[in-house]
């Protein structure tokens, strides 16, 4: 649990290089480190910015701490659900998952 | 990062039984099931109580997933800031830590 807390916390930080917000290029970058992995055509500049649009509750154009932690659970859903298709995990799709969840 | 995200996640999906909340006794068993390697003292009911009321920023008596996810940022910085000090890794200690962070 200790390692998986640093984990999930240190990828925000190290993407905000500290700050409390990320910005857009911020929010990019880590996705295009830190979810290629999970998700595919996280190259997408365009399905990023609409990621980060529909995280941003407050609409200030930045993906706060908070923001960031609900990333986590809308990306542990989006897994979840489709833990047997690995096709279906892309950026656009989860997008999508996640305009569904509000 | 995904096996990070499934552990913290699933941490508290396990406590609440699959709800969106943590009743008393349930974030009680979290605490003590799950931050017992991080933290000492989690047996301590008044401790958990306390952290339970830090926490609990909509005061409904429970922690919803958005609080149970600053609790995992208050621990991330906790244990940042007393890594080198094993012994004021404590419950009560914890409870004082973020209740200066409000």
């Amino acid at each position: 649990m200790e390692a998986a807390i640093k984990t999930v916390v240190s990828v925000f930080l190290k993407s905000s290089k500290g700050k409390e917000n990320l910005g857009g290029k911020e929010f990019q970058s880590l996705v295009k480190s830190q979810l290629k992995n999970i998700l595919t055509g996280t190259e997408d500049n365009e399905a990023v910015k609409n990621m980060r649009q529909q995280l941003d509750n407050n609409e200030d154009g930045k993906v706060s701490f908070q923001e960031y932690m609900n990333l986590i659970g809308y990306l542990d859903a989006f897994l979840n659900t489709f833990q047997n298709s690995p096709y279906q995990r892309s950026a656009w799709h989860f997008v999508n998952f996640i305009s569904k969840m509000h």
